[in-house]
């Protein structure tokens, strides 16, 4: 479960709530492509702008409309009692595991950002995904606040961020990390260079909206097929240099409002969707890379 | 209003959840010291940690508490949607302003930020200042952001970072501000040299637990006396220090611990206290720079 490739839906909002039926429908689609795992409410699924209940229900209905598929459930908040709450609420509604990120408003110290991990995991029963995100929590993890917060009963995974020369800091993990804790990693544009590197996840934005598309690098990656996986990846560059500009959530919730999976708008404002240019990139895009499939 | 010295306290939080008689005792001290506002539910009143009902019971408990002064409460959260239930409880519970951050999750663009503002100041009948703190927003002003916010209905200051040299910066958003609209500094360490470069008002931390200490430096700034304000900010330089190397939440924690203000622990976890040894330098501190006035 906590190896391969995981996916994570979008959580398409209005300002009425979440839209179930869309959500539902995203989901469903995962449920029959070839990916690992699925991840609701990670970043790509908004969770931190989700009040609790919207969030319970969401995760109830990811398990729901997963089928087999192992769901995971993103369980951030900025507070230590918050964080407790919704693991709970992830466990009731039957995730197989859940995945948390040291949300930050005030800067955490690594004893602090620690504190969290030994709370929350003292209090789980279902196996935790470190969410390493640097770009939205602010928080930087040294390989030794990995280490120790890897040996805390229950990590099963640790999701890191792309990096350009991903094989040192990979093989300095492996070394630092138990045994059957994996390495994940997350940043799409870089991850087929990180599972060539010995990242046995990725949890990918990609694969949430376009599962097709993340599923032909990642068939080839982690079969150890470099040139293949390569040339996928770098086939994909146009939407990787828009992630870059725009941000992932911004585009893939672009990619689906085109393929008609989801209604705009579909972020949780302030946030908002593309601008009318980078709009229009977007549907070029989808019919050149063939992002339809 | 919206000049002179705003002091921002505490929220004292324990597992059971806010510590009303400590913030209603905090807030009464401010009422009869020398400030010229105070702003509850700012960063170092954790308002991002707390739940919509806490926040408007603290609202409604500065007001109740705060005699004459005139009350600010912080309204920022994730969403626009929690942003605008905020903005109404401020109000109902009488608060005299708002102030908002643009609090991030996903990073901004500068047409989501100023889409926040305008879509708030349009269903507020209070005025706004407007909250520029990038260590904790990870929003960054540029002087025309600032410009084309403050040009919206009802914004009455904008809080800036301090800066090390801030008479250019001061100078050029005077230039493009509209003239009811005060600029006020933040951070405490810079204030002093804030105020004497042209901001008319002093968004204070310190003043939240020890107010006379930032009146002796808020005072002689205002009316000019560049030698006296100096003196007496350079007089708390190891509070600086501190400051700078723990975050000032955590230290005005320990000084309203040390002075019997509030009981340990006080802040809202993950975030905690002092370790021992700086809370130490706190019980040192307190008695060398003399804080119990």
């Amino acid at each position: 479960m906590f190896t391969g490739l995981s996916a994570f839906p979008l959580t398409p909002v209005t300002d009425r709530g979440v839209d179930e039926a869309a959500f539902a429908g995203l989901v469903e689609r995962l449920a029959t492509a070839p990916v690992d795992s699925i991840t609701a409410l990670g970043s790509t699924g908004s969770y931190p702008y989700l009040d609790r209940a919207e969030r319970a229900r969401v995760a109830r209905l990811a398990v729901r409309h997963a089928g087999d598929v192992p769901v995971l459930v993103g369980i951030g908040a900025l507070r230590t009692r918050e964080v407790l709450a919704l693991a709970e609420d992830a466990q009731e509604a039957g995730a197989a595991g859940v995945l948390l990120a040291p949300v930050s408003y005030q800067a955490l110290t690594d004893e602090e950002v620690f504190g969290l991990y030994a709370e929350v995991t003292a209090a789980l029963s279902v196996p935790l995904v470190v969410y390493d995100n640097p770009g939205t929590t602010h928080v930087t993890f040294t390989d030794e606040l990995h280490a120790r917060i890897a040996a805390l009963p229950g990590v099963a995974s640790v999701k890191i961020p792309g990096v350009a020369e991903p094989a040192a800091r990979v093989s300095r993990l492996h070394g630092l990390l138990p045994d059957p804790v994996t390495i994940g990693v997350a940043g799409d544009p870089l991850a087929a260079a990180g599972i060539l590197a010995g990242c046995r996840a990725w949890y990918s934005v990609l694969a949430g909206t376009v599962p097709e598309a993340a599923a032909a690098i990642a068939r080839p990656a982690f079969a150890g097929d470099a040139a293949a996986a390569t040339a996928e990846s770098d086939r994909l560059a146009p939407l990787w240099e828009l992630f870059g500009r725009c941000g992932s959530l911004r585009v893939v919730s672009a990619i689906a409002e085109e393929l008609g999976l989801v209604a705009h708008p579909n972020l949780p404002r302030p946030v908002r969707g593309l601008p009318p240019a980078e709009r229009a990139e977007v549907t070029r895009l989808v019919a050149e890379l063939d992002l339809r499939r």
